[in-house]
């Protein structure tokens, strides 16, 4: 689970949703099927309309892992990849087989099996570069497609609440309904403004911060796994990964995995 | 039929209308012919001022075949080259004469007659390289159109809305069409925001992944005319082609038509 | 004349007054010199603070000939060329003195008047280049000027509603008069609204499309008058300026102008 | 004074406060020195916090020179650089100390001064195009903080006129005096929109071409200063600062100066 | 205290409530904490979704230091580093061992004791240079923060003040607390629309130059303590360094400290 998305959305909706309750609004009065059903709909068909199927399907697939993504974690990775390179150094590169099993990253597992399996180090590199290109690709479409849904849930909302004033409007015999339906039309406003600036706009931006992250560790394995092919000794490994991590990376790794060599 | 267009659309009209109607929202007050008369005068009278009428005339084709055209299928088109490719080694180029009426993109008809023809390789590349570039001025002006035509609907569709509360506030006598007429002013509103948001602005970012995906088979076919006009081995033109896919388009090659070899 | 401006123009206009006719409404509300006083005045206000008095006088000018301007004709202006070569071919450059006359173009004549001149080929390149940075100036300048108009009317025309507003809300003592007031209060909104989106903003993008044409046409006149000051065969030089014109326009050539040859 | 900008201010304010007299508006109404005190008062305090107070202090005096500022006349410089430099010819450089009291542009002056002083044209020529610089950069700033400040004011006349909402809404018991408070809180709005688009942001983009004016006029007088010092003919010198003139301004030059030759 | 930020926050606020005051409004009316709970959490929640959890907090520490940072003295390190310079020519450049306690900003303090310590300049300039982009990112990162917060926060109020008119508006049967109820409702928008113009958007464009001040400070301080370790002659480092300086800083320096050679 990512943390701060998380805690952030709960955050966001937890004080507006709060704030409104002490104001002495009612939860009931906020929930509305078909305002949702507006809103929800309308953007959707835009975004479908706007993007290739495959791009929105991708882009469904890359949402849930935005909530749900375990951080990556560089100084971990170059701990194994040190681990391994011990390894292939004593038992032969070979030896690494039984341990793609074990690795939870595709890219890195991929990598390790293309090495395993004998591969010159140049397609090695070409394949995981065409493979890094196509997920930046897919980061970028994904952003995109949040920002445009963004950009359509607000003017969805409004189109929405609009639709329900026509509605009050044209009812306008019974006074007493009046407010009730007013209020029923702006609750499409809250959903296309909330949607658009506590969900739309802030994933679109996090994907840019953790396709950048995601990346780097990458960059991590794949120089790694080419290493270790090379058969270079597990200390000087150590030595180049670990000039990809921050500072605070560093201190993380020489405390927890350091004692190693 | 492009479904994804015509999905989208459906799913954006529906789903809005449905949820308007289960809030109690009749379909006959959301449908105004002056209120279409407005917000579409309006805004084609500024694209006419704005464009050359020549661009407009080509948007107009253009757009229609945004909701008609056929989904580009490279790996059917390299199959067909692989195909005039063995032909042609075997009974000569001439022998595809008869084959041209059966293309259906005009693109590939006109690069194989020229070949059959006995053009120079030099003059049938500048001539095809002319007519994309022509085709690729063509997609930008229609997607340039259709992204100031959803500037101008939202504006246009406020001016109706300002208009028709003119005309109610101007015969407040009777307050009881008070209500009505307020509607009816909000429907250029929606006309407008509607417009916009569910049509011109996802058609006008549509056009340019639709053009991408055509170039690359326009790519495909005029590198196969070529190859086919130098008598190269039909083989080495599919490996070739090959390399415009992605991988899905690969593996689909490979089902369907790999078996050819 | 240019058509499709006044076409535009006509459409736009015509379509919304009529929507607003057959909903009701009465042209007659909708004339306020006042509010026109307001939106114009303001606008006009802004922009001549914010650009040199130069550049609005010619802007002035230039928009006149937005509407007025006689479409680009360079088949018809080849065709002129092709006939001055001849006859200076044949009777000596001198011969096309009388002709300047007869030519409508000023930039055109310029150059034709400075060949016969016996001016230094590069010395008249020279002066024309300097002619047509100047005419590219000026377009950079009305196009502006149009954009930052389109950019104050709308704000200017929500000035002048919230003034009306004002007025009509120190004065609520006399409620029938309250409806009446509101509608007139619109009406700058509405100027304002409608001159940005239906005059401005589409004036400031067509001159751009407009300064092209103009300057392909220049283009082929300058080179026209180099080519038959280098006493070229009067052939030779139809060939190298067909070369500026599109497909279309080289069909028309040929069926109206070519059987010269 | 600067005609276009005070008869741009006078134009725009005049006919919007003449429209507004005559639909029956009160200019009194309109006079509200608490909301001008929350528009001036709360874009001032963005503005300050946002700039350096440095910028915002050069900000001011450069504004003032917005409304008093003299056209920039490069013949009247042109002719005086001719007359110093015969002068200088005739009787030796350190004649022309006397002259430079006479000299109104401080940035000919210290540039003369330097030429008398004798010091070496590098030096000369670094000292004066790092002053042209440091204007250069002040002009910026000029713009950019009238840009910022017309962005501000008109949310700070919403904020302002929210407030006043506020302060009516919480008093409903006396309807009388509804409309009058509505209409008074509107007078922020109108303060807000009216500053940034008929004085903001007009100023911030006139800036660049006053600039743009007296730059020229500065590379004029320094030119014609190290030709000066070199001690070049003054018909030469003439010949070489008339190339930074357009047509019209040679044309004035010939006819008021030119006959000095 | 940074005396810009401080006085322009006092007179932004000052002078917006002053102006509220003195038309009647009540102070007590605008105080909500339900609101700011509301708006603050809203635009906090969507800020944290947005950037990585290690920005959020570096923005936190970067904004206190916007309201508490001392404003950079160049004069006044350059006349220490010149102290410096002579004290080592003197005494070795070990005796400034004990002079680095007393040095305030940390990072001349860490260039000072990798100095005396002994390290390569080479290996001295690529750390601190590291130093320098980390702060930059760091800056960078808290201008978007600021911006995007300054985006979230109208919006976020609008939200806060539409669900708090669906509660005004379903319950319309008590008419007399309508007023306060839409009051109420209404300053949701003024936090979040005062808080992105007098506090956001300011300070996002506050830290750009208060970062470029700092920034010069220490490239003066790296390039003295480089010129110390080369044990350059403190006079030529007083001139070096002073090219740093502007006009005014400069004059400043001489008055202050320039007798000190």
């Amino acid at each position: 689970m990512d943390i701060g998305t998380v805690a952030g959305l709960a955050m966001a909706f937890g004080l507006i949703l709060l704030g409104n309750k002490l104001e002495g609004g009612h939860l009931n009065s906020l929930i509305m099927p078909t305002a949702a059903m507006i809103v929800i709909g309308g953007t959707a068909g835009a975004v479908i309309v706007q993007f290739p199927i495959k791009r929105i399907v991708g882009w469904t697939k890359g949402s849930v892992s935005l909530l749900l993504r375990k951080k990556p974690n560089p100084p971990l990775a170059i701990s194994q990849i040190v681990d391994f390179a011990k390894r292939a150094r004593r038992e032969g590169i070979l030896a690494l087989e039984k341990e793609i099993g074990s690795v939870e990253d595709p890219f890195f597992a991929k990598s390790l099996r293309m090495a395993v399996d004998g591969l010159e180090p140049k397609t090695l590199v070409e394949t995981m570069e065409v493979e890094m290109e196509t997920l930046e690709t897919e980061a970028d479409f994904n952003k995109k497609i949040w920002e445009a849904a963004g950009g359509y849930t607000p003017t969805v909302g409004i189109l929405g609440a609009v639709l329900g004033l026509i509605h009050v409007m044209s009812n306008l015999d019974d006074p007493s309904k009046l407010g009730g339906g007013i209020a029923t039309a702006f609750v499409a406003t809250i959903y296309g403004v909330g949607a658009a600036n506590l969900i739309c706009l802030p994933f679109s931006n996090k994907i840019v911060f953790n396709f950048k992250e995601e990346n780097t560790l990458r960059e991590i394995e794949l120089k790694g796994v080419l290493l270790i092919q090379e058969g270079i000794n597990h200390s000087i490994i150590e030595e180049q990964l670990k000039s990809y991590l921050d500072a605070k990376q560093r201190k993380e790794y020489d405390s927890k995995y350091g004692s190693k060599e």
